[in-house]
């Protein structure tokens, strides 16, 4: 099948990049050095290529991907990377045939993890601003976790303010004050595992002995503002529904598109506005959209771009080589 | 069941709030005067309650949309409110058991029109920014359109870029410019239909003798800054997972809320991030959240947050009454 008759909106896989960026990640950080983030592609065909690139550990951020994971047989070394408290669906990850690990922060997901018969946790630290104990809390919290009955593998922590960040010396800044944190805090733990890092770090942090990357694998235009060697490999295919008064009209939008980051990007023009099914822009001189045309969307955000489509379309060149299913989606 | 024992994120519909944001409309625009737009709740469940009160005639943004409505018998009169070129997609409208009108604004979305089979369509005029020709337009493709063997059944324009004015009296200014454009070309179309307005506009627009509305029967944060007598009836529920530095974490996030609006509102806290799976909230004084605290977290957009849950659950009081699949996402 041609790209081009691909029905619209489309959410599209540049094949070829995707597959630089995955080997650029893999030489950066080999084997389970890297547990790839499923939360950033929701896919557990996805997935599987990266374990057959030897990246087997993964994380998520909901105990629905946890669960997804397990029963496409990737259940090697799963982390909720997240706090719960929901000791039904605790108890279901508890269940499985899988080796699953939950972050803990506080008494009461502790508490959960114990009640649910979850068997090991990592503690989170607060390290940005989301989630995580304060790092003078974490070796009480892990000696409440080992007495509750817990195997405490280490210590996670997210600098989830850290990774956007353009200017990479202040990306450096920022971690070091981080990690003192989340290094100060696995002094008191103990463990194997300091688990933490993303795409914009992925190079940088040196505390962690596993970084928790997903967004290198398509990238956006958030992060294609970086000095990271990943390429922008997924786009919004849509196709122009209307031109009139110096716009153009193509039919991808605000259900189709992560928004939080701002507008998507069309290539030689300036997008004007969006709604539910519309993108409008306005075309740059030399360039007179037509209705019909099909044009490329790239959004500014990848995870919630993924999390509103059914499916990814793979495309080499012009031609749709494979559909991966983006079965990981709600909770 | 309990509302409080909702698996969280939860889509919550307020159920006498809904109810009596319909009951206000009936009495404002009883019948087909209101042509309800189903893309703001992307429900057949809800489109049937509205049917059941004098509401048989829907629009809707997308084909997907029209094919589902058509699926569950609500098949009166289906406007798809929005261009196609599409030959395939309108040809599956075309052979569907319903009536179905098909807004067209260019000689290409006619030809794909009249190609597909379709019947009867409506001029879309360009009186805001999105979408429809320019009124001095209209007449000639309305020609275009009868000599193709399409039955005009009249025009529409949507005033987009009206509709979230606060400012009533420029509101009523700027919808008077838009609407002076919609009445050229409607002279030079005719047909019964002048199809048009939103929640913002449904008592101002006197062009228009049926009104596109949708978003009036849940709302949301930004149409509430209006003056316009509808109350909020949608929210994410949602568990704080987290608690530390005197911020608080729960589990709803961009992959929950559309954000193109802006971040969601929390009663009594200020919203300070948002993250996939996370809103990160700073409480004010006087409140102290726990972990395993359930919050409500108020959208700032409804179309786009109904757009990312697969079903409603409708709340009155504290009890869960009824569950209302969201079965016309996707494309």
């Amino acid at each position: 099948m041609s790209a081009h008759d691909l029905p619209t909106p489309a959410l599209v896989i540049d094949l070829p990049a995707y597959g630089r960026n995955v080997s650029t990640m893999s030489e950066a950080l080999p084997g389970p050095r890297l547990r790839p983030h499923v939360k950033a592609f929701k896919s557990t065909a996805m997935a599987r290529d990266l374990a057959d690139r030897g990246h087997r550990t993964f994380c998520a951020a909901t105990s629905h991907e946890i669960e997804g994971m397990a029963s496409a047989g990737l259940r090697e070394d799963l982390l909720l990377a997240n706090e719960s408290v929901d000791r039904e669906r605790l108890a279901r990850l508890a269940a499985l045939d899988a080796r699953v690990t939950v972050a803990v922060d506080s008494e009461e997901t502790i508490a959960a993890a114990a009640e649910a018969g979850i068997r090991e946790v990592l503690i989170d630290v607060l390290v940005g601003f989301r989630c995580g104990c304060e790092p003078e809390e974490a070796g009480r919290l892990a000696d409440l976790a080992r007495s509750s009955g817990l195997e405490v593998r280490g210590t996670m922590g997210y600098e989830a303010h850290v990774v956007l960040n353009p200017d990479r010396s202040e990306r450096e800044r920022l971690l070091k004050e981080a990690m003192d944190r989340l290094e100060r805090a696995h002094a008191d733990v103990g463990g194997d595992v300091i688990s933490g890092g993303g795409t914009g770090t992925y190079d940088l942090n040196r505390t962690c002995n596993e970084i928790q990357a997903g967004s290198f694998t398509l990238m956006d235009t958030e992060y294609a503002k970086l000095d990271i060697p990943f390429e922008l490999a997924l786009y919004v295919q849509a196709t122009v529904i209307s031109v009139a008064g110096g716009t153009a009209v193509c039919d991808a939008g605000l259900k189709s598109l992560g928004m939080d980051h701002g507008d998507p990007t069309i290539d030689d023009a300036d997008v004007f506005y969006c709604s539910d099914e519309h993108v409008v822009f306005v075309p740059r001189e030399g360039w007179s959209p037509q209705v019909g045309d099909t044009v490329r969307v790239w959004p500014a955000h990848v995870d919630p771009t993924v999390a509103k489509h059914e499916r990814f379309h793979l495309v080499d060149g012009d031609e749709v080589v494979d559909t991966w299913e983006i079965d990981l989606r709600h909770w």
